[in-house]
């Protein structure tokens, strides 16, 4: 039977109990499928701070780098928000993607058809769904670039950060949205801001060249002011949108909004070679943490892009899938899915969504 | 009498025609409140590459920099689409915006009543209306910060932009956001990205600095990605925005765009000597161009701001906006706010709509 080392960095607010029921369904499925599992913890974000004095130890990364995945909650609350940013939770979060690699991150937009009415949009724009996939690049760009800081320009204070792409950073990441489009609708529009910037320049230079690779697949430019328009303006346009990383956190935020239901969204973060990792998009939720009313439904999606992408198993992540459609349509709904109003829904809290969804399994 | 003098850019596409409304109806203000009118042309973009070979001729900053206020068209078009960037149509905007020292980009993202069913949000969402105030930094950031360019990195191309703020730059458009809101809701929420960008940090610093002088106006922080997604939301949250100049202009795109009348919406851009300039946020639409159905009404707002804040004549501004909504009220509407299937409504031209207007001061 072949074995599997997830590492868990549970994190902080719901983290810890949302990642208790996306564990609980990994389990399931891995019962289902015939795989075992073995799991190790590590600390991140302001649990780690406590623990530690820092938001990413090395024993964390350590254990990450021994894994086959890894699986997050959230990171970050009210607690640690004065730190300094040097050790701020976040950088547990920046660190661990730069650390292992995680050049791609998938962030899929969608609408669920149990979930429609939560859409933000005006019905009538979103009759045909929304199906996106972000792929962001996530450890290059102004994130990361080099020169940044303060200094004294004409007598003054200056800050500064280095928006700046590599060619095969560039590459690299094209080639993962082409990919990836051809496992879906084979459109990817890469975002720039090509009329004004050097960098951007680049960036559609070489994703025109890489898309030579690719004929089969449809490829156009939006500028990211006109991006962050036509989500909201006709979001069924869209199959696959590549970005840089900076354009990524905006927009991919703004796709997921717009679909009303940030409670369910999951995502993956791919390297070269190191585990993938994966985790919900919303926050930690300081407000209701140990609450049992989180929506764990992100997390056992993050769950499923796991099996598919790390595991190569594609079956057990439809059932996963399947497993969430069932639970929806049932009528079961955590507190931030829930419709004022509409018929025969039931109120549940993070456990007992959970469980409902590994017995569907 | 008051003698005034502006330089009118009509631009490319259906500039010269939203700005033959635009003037129709700044004359027929300037008889109703008793002011002269001096007019000077000057060419832009596109009109001014096919002219002079540049988008951005020295007599058309020459023009600019002895008016009392600059009126803008738009720019661009398929035409010159494929010219090399240094000298495309948008380096005249660019350019302008550096020349005059215009680094203060006021974009009101608004709702009007009559055409509340065209917002492309839910209506629930917008039951309060929607009355945002971007105040976009414009001739600083990674727009125009040095170094720039293409390097070699490690054996590669690489293409990079300094995204820079000066301390003095923040503290000037602060202030105006400030000043901005004393007139309106006395909220500004000032957006950044200063959990991970050091140029934000300082940003935030002088932000909070500057505050101190405004201790009647409420402050707030924001990062960017969840500004994206708090526009979508709930817009109403806002009052007046503050923002560097790449947010900007994602922001002040994505709220306009949800207000579903981009058509309606004008823009001032101040310096702090120099003329202001007055421009409508939407763009050159080649494809209607020299057809008679593009909207003047954002044109003929960008006026009334023109009024308000360069000829501080806010009786004339009054005027103007009160008959634009006056006109709408009377069922006018161009093709572009047209609502389909409603009762009353009579579709007319851009002639006939500036005429409109210009009738109702
Ligand atoms: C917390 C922050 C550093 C992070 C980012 O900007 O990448 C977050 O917004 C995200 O999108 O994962
Ligand atoms: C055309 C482009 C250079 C410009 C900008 O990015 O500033 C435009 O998008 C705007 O917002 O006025």
């Amino acid at each position: 039977m072949k074995n599997y080392t997830i590492c868990v960095l549970a994190g902080d607010g719901i983290g810890p109990e949302i990642m208790a029921q996306g564990i609980a369904v990994l389990r399931a499925a891995a019962d289902k499928c015939g795989f075992g599992l073995t799991l190790t913890e590590g600390l991140i974000g302001g649990a780690a701070i406590d623990a530690t004095g820092g938001p990413l130890p090395a024993e964390t990364v350590r254990l990450c780098k021994q894994a086959d995945a890894v699986m997050l909650g959230a990171v970050g609350g009210p607690k640690w928000d004065n730190i300094e940013k040097a050790i701020r939770p976040e950088r547990g979060l920046l660190g661990i993607r730069k650390e292992l690699g995680l050049f791609a991150n998938l962030r899929p937009a969608t609408i669920f058809p149990e979930l429609k009415a939560a859409c933000l949009l005006r019905p009538d724009i979103v009759e045909g769904g929304i199906d996106i996939m972000i792929v962001r690049e996530l450890t290059g760009d102004v994130y990361f670039g080099e020169p940044k800081g303060e200094k004294t320009v004409d007598g003054e204070r200056a800050g500064y950060n280095t928006m700046i792409y590599r060619e095969s950073e560039i590459r690299r990441i094209a080639r993962v949205a082409f990919e990836a489009a051809r496992k879906r609708g084979r459109k990817v529009c890469s975002v720039d801001k090509a009329n004004v910037l050097d960098v951007s320049q680049l960036w559609r230079e070489i994703v025109i060249d890489e898309h030579k690779n690719y004929p089969d697949v449809e490829l156009s430019h939006m500028y990211v002011d006109n991006a962050a328009m036509q989500l909201v303006r006709w979001p069924a346009q869209f199959d696959v949108i590549v970005t840089g990383n900076l354009f990524g956190d905006i927009l991919s935020d703004e796709a997921a909004v717009i679909t009303g239901s940030i409670g369910m969204l999951p995502s993956a973060s791919l390297g070269a070679q190191n585990p993938g990792l994966y985790e919900p998009i919303h926050g930690s939720a300081p407000d209701i943490a140990g609450q049992d009313k989180a929506n764990p439904l992100a997390t056992i999606l993050s769950v499923a892009m796991l099996l598919r992408h790390s595991f190569d198993q594609e079956q057990g992540a439809a059932m996963i899938e399947k497993a969430v459609r069932t639970v929806l349509q049932q009528g079961y709904r955590t507190g931030d899915i829930m419709q004022q109003g509409a018929q025969g829904l039931k109120l549940v809290g993070c456990r007992e969504m959970g469980k409902l969804v590994a017995a569907n399994l």
